[in-house]
Parts: C-alpha cells; structure tokens; sequence
C-alpha cells in the first residue's frame, strides 16, 4: 500500500462491529457489507429481550449467508444470565467468535442487558478457556444522581474494563465504539489483550453534529472536539489495537426522521454501504492514509486471529471527482434505509471490475 | 402566597424572555402569553439578517398589541454595527427596554452576531446612561481547534460577561438561559447590576433528553444533570437576581419534527401556551413551590423596574388532577405549532374565571 496517492489497496477489509438485520431489511441491507467493501463482518447480537439467546445468532447468520455468501459472518451471543459455561464451551465449538455485553438500558431495547459483572465470572473463565472474545458496549446507564448522562457514560465504564482485565488478563477483551479521550488512553495501558473498535462516524463527527440532528444521533453519541482528536490520533498513530467497527446500524426513515415530542429517533447511524471510501476519505482528510489497512483490516484480523490468508481479495480504492451520497437511501417503506454521509460528497470510491 | 397548598396566587407573572413572530404565526402564538399566564412578555428582537433594524421591535410590538392588548410588550433591539448611541438614546425616549446580543452564528441566523465587544463600548455607555438593559445570548461559536462545542459554550463565554461588568458596573445585563452551574456561580458572584434568566424547560431537561429528541433541542443545549440541579438550587434558594425568561420560540411541526441527513431541525422550544403551570410544577416537583411568586413575576420585575402596581392582575393556579398537555398542538400547515410537554401531564392549572 503507498500512501499518498490515487490508488490504494487493502488487503481484505474487515469490519469488527456490524448489526445485520432479518427478514425484508435483511434483504436490502446484508449486501451493503461487501458492496462498502468488506469481506468479514463481525456480527454483533442485538439487545432484543425476546431474541437474547444463541439461535438467533446462527438465524441471522444463516439468513446473511443465503443472501451475500461472498463475506465471512463471524457471530455473538448475548451476554444474559441464561448464559451458561457449557453453553460458552458448545458456542466455540459451533464457530461463535465472542460475547456481547450491552449494560442495562443504555442503548435500544437494552433492558435485559448486565447490571453487575460478577455474576457472570464463571462466563469469562470458560470464554477465556476457549479464546472467545468478550465484546463490551463501554456505558454506564444514566443517572442523575451521579451526574450520569451520554456524555460521560463512556468514562464511568472504564474502571469496570480495568478491573475485567485486572481479572481475566487472558481474556480478550474489545471496548467498542470508542468515543472519549479517556476511553483511548485507558486501551492504551492495558495489555495486549485488550482491543478497541472506533466508527468511521465518530471520525467524522462531534457533539455539535447530532445536535438537532437524528441522522448523526447513535448510542454512544459523538462527544467533544478533543475526543474526536483522540480518536483521530490513535488511528493516525497506528496503534495495533485499534481497529474499526463500524457500529452501522439500520433504520427505517420513519423511526429516524419523525421525532414526535412523545418519542425519540432511534439511536444508530448507517454507513455499511459505504464504508470504505468513507474511512478512506476521513483518515485522507487527516493525513493517515497510510494508516488505512492497518485500521481496516489487519490490526482486527491480527486481534481476533483471523489473519489476511492468500486466498484473501484485496479492494482498490481510488481518490478521484468528488461524487455525493444519494438522499434517496436504499428500500421502500419499512425497510427504506437513508446513508450517513447521504447529500454530502465522497472523493473516494471502491475501483469495482 | 402559600405553600405548599392546592392553590398559589401570583401576581402578574412576567416572562422576560419571549419570542414573538409576525404575520399568521402570530395569530397563533402571540395570545399564548396571556394563555399562559403571563401579562408582560419581554419581546426578544430577533437575530434575521434582512430585518435587524428597530423598526422590527415596533411591528412585533404592534402586531402583538393587536391580537392581544392585555399583554406588556417589551421591546429590544438587536445588538448589530447599524446601532448608534443616538438610536439608543431615541429608542430609550421610545420606551425601548434593552438590547439583545447573540454571538456570531451561535443559534438560528446569527450569522450576523457579534464577534468582539469592544465596538460596541460606545453603544454600551449609552445604555448605561439612558437604563437600558443589555441582553446576552452567552455562548461563544465552537470550533474544534479550542475544543469549544454547544457543551461548554456557554462556560467559555463567561469571561466576556465578568469583563463587560467590569468595564460598564452601572449597566445592567442579564445572561440569558442559563443552563450550567458555571454560568450561575459567574452571575452571583457578580454585582447588582447582572440578573440571569432561567428558562421552564432547562429546568426540567438534561442532554440525554434532547439526544434524539427534536422537541427537546434548543440553544443552549440542556446540560449534565449536575448542572440542571444548579439551576433548581438557584431557584429554591430564591436568588433574586435570577427570574424567569422562558425563552419560548415557536417552530412550526415541519421544521422540528423532519431532520433530513441534509438539514438540522430548528432550535427552540415551545412553553408559552403552559407556561405558568409548568413552572409551578417544576418547582413543586423539587420544594420550591414557595419561590414561585419571585422567580415568575417580583425578581423580573424588580431588576427591569417594573414592579407589580395595585392594578396589575393575579393569577390563581390550583394543583389537581393531571392532565395531558395535547399532542395535536395548534395552527396547521406553516403555523402548526406542537408545545413542549406535549403528551405528558400537568398536574397544575390556571384558575380561569
């Protein structure tokens, strides 16, 4: 890979934080993974009280696998007291790559998710024993109590991150969608264990942006101008255990556009379609382009032991005529799907045969 | 006045804080002064390019005292170059109360805002001498380089506040909704001549409820749930330098509800039309019931030396059965306007004879 220049190539692009969908939205949104440019999507379990438990996993799997089986899914299961070590040990055997932790009701339909980690130690032990790869939505719930709110949510989580690894030093253990400053230092000092996933949109965006702004509101929002430097140089610095997810999330039109005073827009933004470009054009625009497969491919393969082999494609990238988004989205009626980025431009795109 | 009791009597509340509008949205929104409770509205010129003169205050002031005289209007000009010490000099013979500053492009076009104080020390001189207030939107622009963003805008603007009482002592300013404990801690500490408003809505919303949530967005932002509780203990404590500007702006459904990828929903909240049982709820909701009557009406009143005189009115509220506020709103098409709170209960209503 030479950087600067017109072209670029990446070897095998991965994305470490995906959410698929099921169904009709299934249809229109599973072949944005590979059309974005990846060939590995790591699919995180949704927080869905009456979907907790491991089927759903292979469900959705098999269902993305029907419709797009040019990419490699790797699955998750829900982190849920229904969770047992056997269960952890039958998952690894069956291909399940990690464990998704969302703490009670930060996100969307995250009721049911974790108030306490002690319970679930003997969960860590086994996945620790098999080489399963523990995935934590770093948020504390909101509380006015304590002045908890969206904005620091993401700092209040990390001492429960450093006493995991204190913990469980071989467990994998990945922070995702890293937001704040301080969530990257604390990666930083903790082992070679520990991984970190940043979104193409927390690249791009801070408070300002979703202010007012339903299409840039997602879970955890976009903080302050300087953790958005931080992110930006971590990724600049090429820091080995930073990769991306891209947390890419659909949702219908309707549940973002209208937000009635009785209701909010759902929290998830969409860049699966294009991802790539959009990472291209994010670490261009300051200056670590070179920096672009390491971030979006190797670093995350390397973390989670799926290594570019040489059966591996590799995507060209090419900077060129700046070309915008469609506002029209992708779908109809409840799986109509609108972009981030859509009426803004992209100068990068996948060269496609 | 008595409290806590299942009724309270007010004299003539005052909402030094409003925004009027002109035409058929004024039809709708101008009557929800008095609706509201409310018989003086202070009227805050408008930050509109194409209309910053002082003939904006009059025809506001005109329109409004045609639909409804049984309301005070006071009118203010908008802090721009056009402005002489001998229009301020006039508008004071005028009866023009005060002068409104709003940042450069810190809120719904501003753009035309101010960027430096110092050139307007000769207007302020002037205003000194003719008693006329000076009204200040206080935040500053963000930009990413000083890590300023609408969190700690208003924080940031603070030292141009401290500096301009220092320079003009004798000129009286109010900061305008306030929504830090930084910003009320700036205002105490400063002298007689300083009030502060504090808005209906910052008194109820921290930034985890504007996250998605259209209806709840406005300039400035609410804040931590650590700074909300500032606003209320100011209240409680019954500060007389800090009286209510509710700061209700009227944004048609279509301009609130639909945030496109490419566009923002308009800043601002609706309370006019609830405004006084919501603030009695407010402070009843956290022990202030008995500081109703110096927030809403006798510390405004007080500071813009307007007191309550033996013909003004009283307004009876009475605490009962909870009521919806109603989703439909008022107006239609352009001037079909939704209210804050709407869809949740009010336990508090105005006695109406």
């Amino acid at each position: 890979m030479s950087a600067p220049a017109e072209t670029v190539t990446v070897a095998s692009p991965a994305d470490f934080h995906v959410h698929l969908r099921q169904g009709e939205m299934a249809e229109v949104v599973t072949k944005h993974v590979r059309h974005g440019g990846f060939s590995l999507a790591y699919v995180m379990a949704c927080p869905l009280p009456a979907l907790l438990l491991p089927p759903l996993g292979w469900l959705i799997a098999a269902d993305a696998a029907a419709i797009d089986p040019g990419v490699e899914y790797l699955m998750t299961l829900y982190l849920c007291p229904e969770l047992t070590p056997d269960e952890i040990r039958k998952a690894a055997g069956a291909g399940i790559a990690g464990v998704k932790s969302y703490p009670r009701g930060v996100t969307t339909n995250s009721e049911g998710g974790i108030e306490s980690y002690e319970a679930y130690y003997g969960i860590f032990e086994a996945m620790e024993e098999v080489g399963m790869v523990l995935n934590l939505h770093g948020e504390v719930p909101s509380a006015a109590g304590t002045n908890t709110c969206v904005l620091n949510a993401e700092p209040a989580f990390l001492p429960h991150l450093r006493a995991l690894h204190g913990r469980f030093p071989r467990l994998r253990i990945v922070l995702e969608h890293a937001t704040t400053r301080a969530a990257v230092e604390c990666v930083k000092s903790l082992g070679e264990t520990v991984g970190c996933t940043i979104t193409a949109h927390h690249l791009a965006l801070t408070v300002d942006d979703w202010a007012g702004q339903a299409w840039h509101f997602c879970k955890p929002v976009a903080k302050y101008p300087d953790d958005r430097a931080a992110l930006r140089e971590v990724v600049s610095e090429g820091h080995p255990r930073f990769f991306l997810g891209s947390d890419s999330a659909p949702h219908p039109y309707e549940s973002k556009a209208v937000a009635f005073p009785t209701q909010s827009c759902a929290a998830g933004v969409y860049t699966s379609p294009i991802l790539l470009p959009l990472v291209a054009q994010m670490l261009d625009s300051f200056g670590a382009l070179d920096r672009l497969e390491g971030f979006v491919s190797t670093h995350g393969r390397a973390f989670y032991k799926r290594p570019v082999t040489q059966g591996d494609s590799a995507v060209v990238l090419r900077r060129g005529v700046s070309k915008p988004v469609g506002i029209e989205g992708y779908g109809s009626g409840a799986t109509h799907v609108v972009p981030f980025w859509a009426g803004k431009e992209l100068n990068w795109e996948i060269v496609r045969e």
